[in-house]
């Protein structure tokens, strides 16, 4: 069972993972990204995988077989289990729990070759309808509190293996970035008494110079304070905290509009590395209206170092405007 | 003039270069860490780095010629400028304000070919001693807030340049990561009347598992909630919030263990790349006692990705105790 520690100080959860610990050997012998052959994620290894837990398939096609479009399964080595109960407890001075909660994989596509940017307008509203049918299945567990959707590609961001996928975590504490925006959110909301992120959609819109493209529910902009170089917001204009309640034709906009940012990127910046990340509102407790969900992507362009990692500062060598000038033009 | 800028939402500060940004391409033609020869931080190439800040050399020899031991010298591509004024100011509904600051490097030893664990136990003392004498004389110039000391080894730890060195920022505003690290130490300390640092000390020191080494003056643990895999702080048993104050006879424990925990990773983890930073109290404002400053080192074994981005969770693949246990074998 892993386990989830925090820190004293700063109050920051992590997981450590307690079977199968990595020896100092283990890191220097990492593997290379899986090529195809033997992918567990291509069609006909379905038996190579844990039991899917969703599937976009064929009608009359069996569970577990090929024949799927989209597929949803448990992480074969997940960060938490679903298995057992929270057991909060203390070890002197330290807080510590049972590693509790959800880790699995949407595969986006049957095709190992193709990478998001690559399918089709309908293929990523697949991917999209695919992410909200998770969050609403595994929000009935009381347990869990968070639920972050995300996607790694390319080596250098974490990605382990090729066939194109997104994951899913659920966690049983609200993780402190998510806290982090919503008490900000929160500040601005009371003294304002206007969203923050309706805000900045506006104001954006206003000025023009960071807002990289734009459909009926959906902005695209650089923002103010990115972190990355080319890093990139997509916001639903429809003012909602939670990703779950996206509705059929915000898919569309969505997909449409996410597959643009990401083709633009792949050709301007040569394929780069990048995740993105959903942050929406966590379940159970309620938020006040003003979280407003939306879709990070940091394309992983330049070395996050000891500065970053000691102050929390991020040297940005590319203004947003000018980044979202060349994503506008791309 | 770069850019300080403030996300609306979390308050993270960023520092946007404006002069020189780069395009799109340069990211693609990133160039290698620079290999010897022309190396500016190699002796007799004194004239290519911007005027010495400090150095240790021989009697009677020359700023800004060879024969110095270590040399502090301002960074040629500063992230801030120590020029001008903070110039605070809005820009509709968001935050500006000057790049002011300090960036300077601190070339550790002459020779190219070394790295800090390479050094003699005196050698890694007069570094130590180099980075308390710019963090007493930068304090003096009261636009400044922070001082962070940090050092990337390896490329893929940010080092761009291969000769051995460390970096000082110094910024105009408390970094958000040491606002948590004493908003959360000041909590602890108003509940217990205790520091929450000499706490851990006393505390791990009662297990001892995850007690890496130890002298008279400090203490090298993996710390209960490591983020990284052989993750390793190194705390003076002397309670105190600022760096500055390390006496001479501490420099000398602490340059002992520093590069002790250093040489075993190099050979225990097979010269990892890694990140060292120092976390001391901000400079102005005054801090009640719940500070003590120590030394953060994180290996990079692993990679950051989307879940740790979106959540600020981390996932942590090697208990601390079983680091400890390989660290204080190694």
């Amino acid at each position: 069972m892993p386990e989830l520690r925090k820190d004293p100080i700063t109050g920051r959860w992590i997981i450590v993972a307690t079977e199968r610990a990595k020896r100092p050997k283990d890191y220097a012998a990492e593997k290379p990204v899986k090529q195809g052959g033997n992918c567990p994620f291509c069609p006909g290894n379905e038996a190579s995988t844990p039991t899917e837990v969703m599937a976009f398939r064929g009608e009359g096609k069996a569970a577990n077989s090929s024949g799927w479009r989209v597929r949803v399964i448990p992480n074969k080595f997940p960060a938490l289990r679903i298995e057992g109960d929270l057991a909060r407890r203390g070890e002197g001075m330290f807080d510590i729990m049972n590693g509790i909660g959800a880790h699995e994989v949407i595969i986006e596509t049957p095709d190992h070759e193709k990478s998001l940017a690559d399918l089709s307008p309908g293929e990523v509203e697949e991917v999209l309808a695919a992410y909200r049918g998770r969050s609403l299945d595994l929000r009935k567990d009381e347990r869990l509190r968070y639920i972050l959707i995300f996607r790694n590609h390319g080596r250098s961001a974490g990605a382990s293996l090729e066939h194109p996928h997104s994951q899913l975590i659920a966690t049983p504490v609200v993780p402190k970035r998510v806290q982090e925006e919503i008490h900000g959110a929160k500040q601005y909301y009371e003294y304002r008494e206007r969203c923050v992120f309706c805000d900045m959609i506006k104001e954006e819109g206003l000025f023009g110079k960071r807002v990289i493209l734009e459909n009926d529910s959906f902005v695209a902009i650089a923002p103010f304070a990115s972190r990355f170089p080319f890093e990139t917001w997509l916001l639903p204009k429809r003012h909602d905290g939670d990703f779950g309640a996206i509705s059929d034709g915000e898919i569309k906009a969505c997909a449409s509009a996410l597959r643009e940012i990401l083709r633009r990127m792949k050709q301007l910046l040569t394929d780069p590395p990048y995740n993105f990340i959903i942050h929406t509102a966590p379940l159970q407790n309620h938020v006040e209206g003003e979280m407003h969900w939306h879709l990070e992507i940091m394309p992983r362009l330049t070395q996050v170092a000891g500065f970053e990692w000691g102050s929390g500062f991020y040297i940005n060598p590319t203004p947003p405007e000018e980044a979202a000038d060349y994503l506008r033009k791309a």
